[in-house]
């Protein structure tokens, strides 16, 4: 069985997280999240996302708050920006590393992007093209890689040609999404197979797993026997998707950092930190968080 | 990577389940549990325990509930018990299959078993062998097969020595417990590395994994990847142990079967009735369960 020494956890729960979660955070709390999560070994931390505070208002400091950012040396601070006019705001607020984000499939593109899958792709590139112009690092989210609740399974052909326009439009790594949670073991390496089949090798890759039916740490076991070596989680399993059915939570950073530790996989994440701050993001979101591992260190 | 074609779910949750939750359920609510587990499909449902009242009240009525049983062909219906009055009891109310139960770590024998750990294992030879004379298939769960809160990380060499005295007094199978859920895919390999390297090949084990850690699921991916094909688990992930620190809950039948569906690998189980199972007993607990494809299909 083939293991990576090392797994870089891409902490996404300032952002994805928080997007969907149904209280706000003042900002200064959200700032002490970033700084709490860096304490605890964090070097890739998604702070923000330049989407319309109308649409998303639980983010709708992203200015303010990176520009307030403490930047520690090492930690890389990622936000999402959905159009020229987001990716404007993320670089005028200091932002040297941003997201882009589409779906692999129509409906949800649709439903999210309110823009056809194709118009979004473009507009996706475009932006990470700009981006990169302006020496900032773009990574490419791919939702629903796996299926959609309306449109059934995702075909893995149209992933890779989603994801070959990201990287032709200089995207550095792909963060392959199950924004439903529906895919399995099996789902994982047909789609991490179709990828490298394509030419596409799993350095170039990321996986995003939801946990909504229990499967995401199987999925990320997976992916990493098969050469993926980034892995997106949240702390406490900290939000989900707002706009996806069935999207009940992320996968909790510390029940892939628990694993990870035992299986002798360097994150450089200290789990007794990252299960203080699972606790304490349950306060301050006031509802028990879905992660497991900080649950049962605090039994 | 292999995969067998067909696990065999052990359901668990009338017995290892039930024994763990605070609210106690009137017999025939157990006995319409039973009956509608055999409906979606299962075929070994651990049914009672015929351990002492005082000790698990929620399983007092384990005479009249084996009396009472409607079974089906083709279903097994083992029931676990601790001692030789144990067993004659079970075997007076028609059991023709029982389990016995001991600890690979000596500080959770004395806490649950109230006796040291030779000497428990001693008792569940004897009751195994008598079993077995009276023609019952016996079952040999071992607990604490990765670590004991208290003594720490067990040595598998002292699994595979008790696990082979319950091979040698009859024992059909070994359930390997992971009763704390602490335990990773490495140690799941190594476990199990270590029984066929002494001879106790996978197709004399079942895997019992808690989910307390978010683990479970991984850790029976990773066994079946190694030839087990039987899994202890339990619809909704009802029960946990109540003597173990850190136990949250059993793995959840319907999680497992999620994952196995999308393997291709057969099940002979119903996803929708489980889910449905697990609804109604979450409603007759009184506390939602921690199982989550259920909770997704529901959404």
């Amino acid at each position: 069985m083939t293991q990576p020494a090392h797994v870089q956890i891409v902490e996404v729960s300032p952002r994805d997280g928080l997007q969907a979660e149904q209280r706000s955070l003042a900002t200064d709390t959200k700032l002490e999240l970033i700084d709490r999560l860096a304490d605890a070994g964090h070097t890739v931390i998604e702070a923000t996302s330049f989407v319309s505070p109308t649409a998303v208002p639980q983010l709708a400091d992203a200015d303010e708050l990176l520009k307030r950012l403490r930047r520690r040396p090492g930690v890389r601070y990622p936000v999402l920006v959905p159009n020229q006019r987001g990716l404007e705001r993320a670089l005028a607020a200091g932002a040297d590393e941003i997201a882009v984000f589409v779906s692999a499939s129509e409906s949800y593109s649709q439903k999210n992007l309110r823009r056809g899958r194709d118009e979004a792709v473009g507009t996706a590139c475009a932006v990470a093209k700009l981006a990169v112009e302006h020496g900032a690092r773009a990574r490419g989210y791919i939702s629903m890689v796996i299926a959609d609740p309306i449109d059934g399974p995702t075909d893995p052909d149209v992933v890779i040609r989603i994801g070959r326009a990201l990287l032709d439009a200089g995207c550095a790594e792909l963060s392959l999404g199950d924004t439903i949670g529906t895919g399995t073991p099996a789902d994982v390496r047909r789609l991490l197979d179709a990828h490298r089949d394509a030419g596409i090798t799993p350095d170039r890759l990321a996986v995003h797993f939801h946990d909504s039916y229990g499967q995401g740490l199987a999925n990320v076991l997976t992916a990493i026997e098969m050469g993926v070596t980034v892995v997106d989680a949240s702390i406490g399993g900290i939000g989900g998707s707002p706009f996806a059915k069935n999207a009940s939570g992320n996968l909790a950073t510390e029940d892939v950092v628990w694993m990870l530790d035992g299986m002798g996989i360097a994150t450089g994440l200290d789990i007794q930190k990252l299960a203080a701050i699972a606790k304490w993001m349950s306060q301050e979101l006031g509802r028990e968080l879905p992660g497991r591992a900080a649950r049962a260190l605090f039994a």
